[in-house]
């Protein structure tokens, strides 16, 4: 199969580019409103390619927003079946200036695509929507395929959840495949096996009922802001542990077999800690950094504020200090679960003379992939198969959120099968994915099918 | 003496008043330039109101900024000069639709006196002219006198500093009285011995040189807001005692009689605590409320900022936090000293990943009077003489920094006999003064020149 799909595109490589330019050339900003009619002219656009590449049949499901693309090819029910995720959306170009060409016509230079969506997703989107095509066009489909493209992913998918919910019976799958995050590099393949979830809160100290005159005063009465350090200086202990009672009871434990496979990845601290300039990098003790931000929680004030904070000095003991604060959260951490005890741990740090006050923000569920399944065995050879190495479990410290939806809600995991690099500049000016890895994209995602149906 | 004072202030009374109210009726905002015609005016009108009342000469001395009013009557110099310190400047008005009355066109009700600076200071000022006009009329003024009223109180008496400085000898004196305070209240008079100095800095924290996504890179670098939270924290203990080094060293200790003196005013926590919206009173363990905002020192931060403060969420680890942190201070600490230590132990609290940097803000001395000394007697003498009860000494959380800066500059003490009122609603809206109290000012003045040279 190897073969003939690699001929089948060799022979078709052109037409591929050409294509998916005509797809990053309309600016679908899902941020900005007037870019709507861009929205519904980039649905249409991949509607036609779906058809094109050979679906059974291409949906437009309208939405609050952006509109979502279905389209299925059921060779034979009794078979696996493959749901694609991927995105049509794209964010802002601001600032404009600093792109060295136009974000919305395509270049190629020095190997690499330059466009915005070249990789955030258009580009990787693409890239299953030509192996399908290869499939089909050489009769090797070894799966049914259902595809899902959302236009509403850069501005928090809140449609699609909703969505999801609606067409669950449609949507039935065994496996998730999604192109939508990074490889550690080009000669470093991996596979994203973990995602962090979130929860955020607010939270507010409130001491006297007004501003107060810090010298007549100070002394008398708790210091809203002072209480509130304290109360934030509480929540880490000395060794980087959470000290939030439970925090980590439902943490999953990784064996070292798994820390060292985390840990082969080529990683220098020193290096990472100059590329942030910090000379010294800090976390939970007993972790390497790959594994503090991938596999283990974490706690963050992202915000501070309270008292006079312009040009120059006042004094004053303020009536309000506050913060907000997050957590990043790993499987099997649930954020309903961790608000809680946040809040209740926090409200139980108050001192005399204050009251607190803890509001939820928003939360997402963690991810974690399973790295025994033959989902993800199916990924993992079909990159050695291109890659010519093993790649590497990726766990990542960010969050997407729509993957653990997807398994609330559909009950289907997913495989995060991404082909970008981090040099892609994803959301920043000059995006840009090299034409190595769009193609070979296009090469391991049939063998993914292949491997899944062994 | 007493009896002939008070006869003919009693004849005068009403003239007292209404030359008041002439004073009273300049607009002598100093902080808004296009007042700065009020400003002379208000200084011409001081300047024929001394010579009026006897002086041997005054003088209008211009400075950078409203004019320094100087007058004085020398009878013998072997006898003791009394120095008496004033300003004639007043607040703005705003918010003016607040006031029950017009702030400049000053009326008597309930027995009080309603107008901006009818306390601060024109009024409490205008008691030393007409004490010092009923002891030239009546042949008893026992020393020699000098007045110095500026125009630059409320803005920070900048002016004053230097003017001192070049003036020195013509200001030399045995006591600096001043009338610019409160007392406890009209039936429970009081004599403001001590004033808080003041070190005031602001800090700044930086760990990365940029912010960083929470989420990729929470758990492996030191977060500038955690890192600030716990720096602060460590800053006073539980007992409530601040812990940098050496803070202490200097402060003076009172004796327990000097404490039961202090204690000895009608004060309670539970009404100071409503008054401000606190079920609890915190601060420093072993000092009553009176004490803690009076002789003792201490630490409070009074802004802190970082990360993101605006609407909703945005998970990110800052580059910087910052934190403005003002020190309280008693004699005899000095704000140079403070600094200093406060500077070397803060940044001894900075942990790895991140650098710490302090900035010195403005600092003022503390003032603390010798409760001992002939000055302070005649004041307590003069004040049991008119209110028939003994005054409580009473240290001001508040800083009064040209009162630290005359003893700097020209080495003479200031005994503070201040007549105004916590009701007298200085700087606010609705300022006003009791008749009573500038009556018995002008009654309680002419004892305490006696008593001094007794």
């Amino acid at each position: 199969m190897k073969n003939t799909i690699n001929t089948y595109v060799e022979t078709h490589k052109d037409r591929f580019l050409t294509e998916l330019f005509e797809l990053l050339r309309i600016p679908s900003i899902s941020s900005i409103p007037s870019h709507r009619p861009d929205m519904d002219k980039c649905a249409e656009a991949i509607k036609a390619s779906l058809e094109k590449a050979g679906v059974d049949k291409a949906t437009i499901y309208p939405t609050g927003g952006p509109s979502i693309v279905y389209a299925e090819k059921i060779i034979d029910p009794a078979l696996p079946t493959v749901l694609v995720y991927g995105h049509y959306d794209v964010m802002p170009v601001d600032p404009i200036d600093l792109w060295h060409t136009d974000p919305f016509e395509p270049v190629i230079k020095d190997g690499k695509i330059w466009a915005r969506g070249a990789d955030d997703d258009k580009g990787q989107l693409f890239m299953h929507v030509k192996a399908f095509e290869a499939m089909v066009a050489t009769n090797t489909l070894p799966c049914n395929v259902k595809f899902m493209l959302e236009g509403q992913e850069e501005i928090g998918s809140g449609e699609l959840t909703k969505w999801c919910a609606e067409f669950k019976d449609l949507l039935k799958a065994d496996v998730i495949l999604v192109s939508d995050t990074s490889m550690l590099g080009e000669d470093t393949p991996s596979i994203t096996c973990g995602l962090r979830g979130l929860a955020y809160m607010e939270v507010k100290v409130t001491g006297p009922d007004r501003d107060l005159h810090s010298g007549l005063f100070g002394g008398a009465v708790a210091n809203p802001i002072n209480v509130l350090s304290k109360m934030i200086a509480q929540l880490i202990d000395d060794d980087g542990v959470v000290t939030i009672p439970g925090f980590y009871d439902t943490v999953n434990n990784f064996t070292q077999e798994q820390r060292d496979q985390i840990n082969s990845a080529p990683f220098s601290d020193e290096n990472f800690g100059k590329s942030i300039g910090v000379n010294e990098l800090v976390g939970e003790k007993g972790y390497t950094t790959m594994e503090r931000k991938g596999i283990r929680p974490t706690l963050d004030v992202c915000g501070i504020w309270g008292g006079y904070i312009g040009e120059g000095a006042k004094t004053v003991i303020p009536s309000t200090a506050h913060a907000k604060i997050s957590t990043r959260l790993v499987a099997d951490q649930d954020f309903h679960d961790v608000t809680a005890k946040f809040t209740k741990y926090f409200k139980s740090l108050a001192p005399a003379g204050v009251t607190v006050e803890v509001e939820a923000g928003h939360g997402g569920y963690p991810y974690q992939a399973d790295i025994n399944s033959n989902n993800y065995k199916a990924a993992h050879d079909a990159i050695v198969e291109v890659y010519g190495k093993k790649p590497v479990p990726f766990y990542s410290g960010g969050s997407i959120p729509i993957i653990s939806t997807f398994e609330k809600v559909l009950g289907v995991k997913s495989i995060l099968l991404g082909f970008g690099l981090d040099t892609d500049a994803i959301h920043s000016p000059n995006e840009n994915y090299p034409v190595g890895q769009f193609f070979k994209g296009i090469q391991t995602i049939p063998l993914f099918y292949k491997n899944l149906v062994k």
